[in-house]
């Protein structure tokens, strides 16, 4: 079959031919229909610190296949498979638990002490086919198309954002970055009950793309973003619930300027270095609230953000703006450092 | 001034000429704007059992002006008052607590241990002025109405409701009862992240208006909700969240059966005697969560359902149906017992 | 080897010989050390209703070995058990979950909605051996011994109680029913932060136990609850916390009256009927907040009660007051009905 | 009266004669009994950084009386005071909330956004009588003495921190710092259910207090930490909750080190500067939750923690090593900088 395989490391993809493979007796053989990059391909592609700072955490060993977001249909079961048949449409959580730890044995499978990523340090989907453990598979309801499968992985961490953020309905948030998943963020932060989101991002394509999902965004090399916090939250004293998804060292200069006292962080994107906080006036007299994200919950968020779809209060295909074959993939992705949402494999 | 007044312990009210009223050190006059008809002022005005059991537990003393849902302008200032000013356009909340007990010091005034309540043990609002305590007045945001702010107090009711469902996004809802207060149930559950909201009752005309706003709502005479349940909320075995809005007896009989397991509900309605309940089989074996309600939260009810009011992503005034004159009273409570939603006194 | 078999319908349980068992493959053969009698496994002795309600439920077959509440030692692992080891020291979850179902994959596991019951729909461990599933099995931590592991099960009923109760360190509690469960609990909310401790009983032994571990503890026979409840919490106007541990209607004629308001109620005891409520005045205008209990979190109560017994923080061997050979399971049963704290097997 | 006073910015305080104030219409006389050194008082003392901040972010004037922990009995009340008569023991809360902003009407008063703090914005207590607005003043239980009242705001810091910890009963805590507010949360953390609490400071003096009141307390100059939580947290993999009570750089250096997957940070202690912070590994990946602390929940913390010394679960007064009189106010606060735990006036 042909994939998309990170040899070495270094930089760039191999678009090859490689061996078709079997499913263990926990594992299905899935053919895969719809794959998404995600901003840790673009690191394996790119090969930059973030993608060797995963290699040694996560132990990985090269070649593999790349990519992890995905949708596809079950075409092969291992003998102790229970819970899907043949022809099951799936998605696939990217955290493979181990289901033995403290953390697996207490409700938090999503960070597992001896946590396996798929596509990282075992095969991914960038291929016709891929190896499923059952473990990690999630059955797409009826109503649910390959192409929206393929985005409840990095849906959900947008999804689990919220979750963390533990809206009360009315408050207002403000997204710092409108890539894939803070668009996502928009969106669900709208439909779950908050009156105004905020958003911000350096590129006017993707300011529009908040804007056209409801935020009331802003380009920050152009507009002031203090003007806008204090004029839409002035009673608040500023925004209720802060979802940090760029990662960049410039967002925390101001972040907690934007918060009101006792509001609540959640920080998804992952700053290259360290960043310098003042803890006292920001954390302590704000009495601010941080919380740290990583995966989605197994399978609350799940179910929440399917069940969301399901009743048609979220469309997410409008993230979506190119999509490709596999043999393109240089193509694709180089275009998702210009213009563009989420970019996709169809295969 | 023109007022309709609760005399005795009898049956109805008398629209007649009472003195204007002047306002304490911490009080202020209000001209009356809009003011809507209550559960509460029905059972007075019918001089029912549970208008018997109020007037013994708050200690009511006649005459008192009826009335508590409303909206106004400061037209007088008590020489204390120091948040308000003339001009200023309010609604009121009910609840008028002390301040000094273990509830008003823990976060919870809304449930005070020396409550007094407005338009019950003091007068209220069904009259050209009134006197509104500092205390429980809240300033109205500009751009809402002051049709829509009498509603805030009742829509409060369901605010709260949806605020101690704790809903996750993307579960599922069920209200029973289709009166003003579970229409703005409807609304503000599908503003706050529900995915789906089933809604029932016995009257045609309500059944209609909840599914107007978005409800899969059914007349219960006529339709089966359990197969509806078992349809909508198979996977889940059950809905989520329950707000029990009717006070009926009935409803407790299947209420449970409708309920997945650990599922949250909320009773709103108030039933006139005991209801039986199998503890094992409905709370224990079930897992349920059950929270009585009183009141709104003060202030966060009033900020929170405010917020959304002003970002528009809720309406209220679609649920008014009709709208009277005060010297109109007897027509307006007629029509309560109609066809009908929200019933308003425009003064 | 030797057991303790209900063999049908009706009352009493046989002593015999019968084949020692082989674990499956996800299964494990257990030597039973020690096992202690739970209200279940009374029920099903003098054959009540609850038994005959249980029997249905839960599709319970004839015969098979009683008991459920036990430690033991790992003599013989199944091929694909991987968690354990020939000589581990264990105990047993009860709850036998799907793993498959929406409770079981959105951490509600302890009420799966296909659940088996450990020694009520398998054969149990009122016997030399006994087959664990591993998925319910829990390693006991090095300090614990058989005795005090074999009471993790029943006073993980009372943990969860009080973990359900999310008790704020000072708060006030009332246990009403001093039997095993209810001893725990008095023992659990103590080392909890629960400022006072009220406990309840008509047994003037179990109320003598209850004093001895730390509650303000009386017979309701002959002493005021109301005034003690009165004296106590006089400030809160009443207890923050009430944990229903006796299943009896009595106790619900009186149970809101102590509890202040917006308090908490967390139901244990399973009532064999019907109960009256007034919900009006005990549910919405009290506030209250009731949960009902139907096992322990899987595995977070685990964990959390074992830590807290390897710290020393709580003792449990104290609520044991008798400890017979099985083949004396005729004089244990008896003993349950005197004098008696846990009756417990030693095998 | 005599007065510990703060004249101007410069190090050092005065002792001297200043006019005995009178209270105003919600104001209550007290004089003072028992009153205890803060570490804001020494940065007032030493006029470090800390003090030059505070005086500019809360808008402080010249001369002004310093403390603010305290005790006394109510020897004269302002006209409007009604929860108070004369001969009532107080204590007081340090932050003055406005009343009327958003936080203050949302239950978050302890951080309003116009707030007053006592003995830093207006006269403190460091003095025979203080002037107590009545809506800061604390009315003690009769079983309160005034030096464990005088002790109820400092350890009311610790004890929200515990609260905001969230304590789950069996989990572990790690603290950072044992000077008072540190010992305080030792034994806080200790009665709300936590198992081990392990606890760093570099004075001996304090490890010693610390051990003696229940933790695993070390000399991080002189033992390993890190070792320390590897054997305590295991299996947990860190330690469940981590309150940061230094304001020490150095400790950020590896805090997150001993913290579990997705533990529970409370940040208590006030760092000089900036802190540097690894993001991605230490919040995202570690998927922790931090709350920054700034005073006591008004009213819930003082009623919760008096309620655990009431009951006597918890003694405050072993933490007070040195007792002084007003006139000794140099060698009390040079008693601070040697071997202390908490020192106080008596008056």
């Amino acid at each position: 079959m042909k994939a998309v395989v990170k040899t070495g490391s270094h930089k760039g993809f191999i678009y090859k031919e490689v061996a078709k493979p079997s499913p263990g007796p926990n594992e299905m053989l899935i053919k895969v229909h719809a794959t998404a990059i995600c901003g840790t391909d673009i690191s394996y592609y790119e090969w930059n610190q973030s993608a060797i700072d995963f290699t040694s955490k996560f132990n990985v060993k090269f070649p593999f296949v790349a990519g992890h977001e995905f949708s596809g249909e079950v075409i092969e079961l291992g003998s102790n498979v229970k819970s899907f048949k043949i022809g099951d449409r799936v998605a696939a959580e990217t955290h493979i638990p181990c289901g033995e730890c403290f953390q697996c044995k207490n409700g938090n499978s999503h960070n597992c002490m001896n946590m396996g990523i798929f596509g990282i340090n075992c095969d991914g989907c960038f291929s016709e086919y891929t190896i499923l453990p059952e473990s990690i598979a999630f059955k797409l309801p009826e109503n649910i198309s390959f192409e929206e499968g393929a985005l409840l992985e990095p849906a959900g961490v947008a999804m689990r954002a919220v979750e963390e953020a533990d809206v009360q309905p009315g408050e207002t948030a403000l997204v710092f970055g409108c890539g894939a998943i803070g668009l996502f963020a928009v969106k669900l932060l709208l439909a779950s009950g908050v009156s105004k989101v905020l958003a911000v991002d350096i590129d006017q394509y993707r300011v529009d793309m908040a804007k056209r999902f409801g935020a009331i965004a802003i380009n920050s090399l152009e507009d002031d973003l203090d003007a806008l916090v204090k004029k839409v939250c002035e009673k608040r004293g500023g925004v209720d619930i802060i979802l940090e998804m760029t990662g960049s060292p410039k967002v925390y200069e101001t972040l907690f300027d934007y918060l009101r006292l006792e509001g609540k962080v959640v920080t998804v994107g992952h700053p290259g270095g360290e960043i310098s906080i003042n803890i006292t006036k920001n954390i302590n007299l704000k009495g601010a609230k941080i919380k740290g994200l990583f995966g989605r919950r197994i399978w609350n968020t799940w179910y929440n953000l399917s069940s969301l779809l399901e009743s048609d209060k979220v469309k997410l295909l409008d993230v979506v703006t190119h999509r490709f074959s596999l043999s393109q993939f240089e193509e694709a992705f180089e275009q998702v450092s210009k213009d563009s949402g989420k970019v996709m494999f169809i295969i």
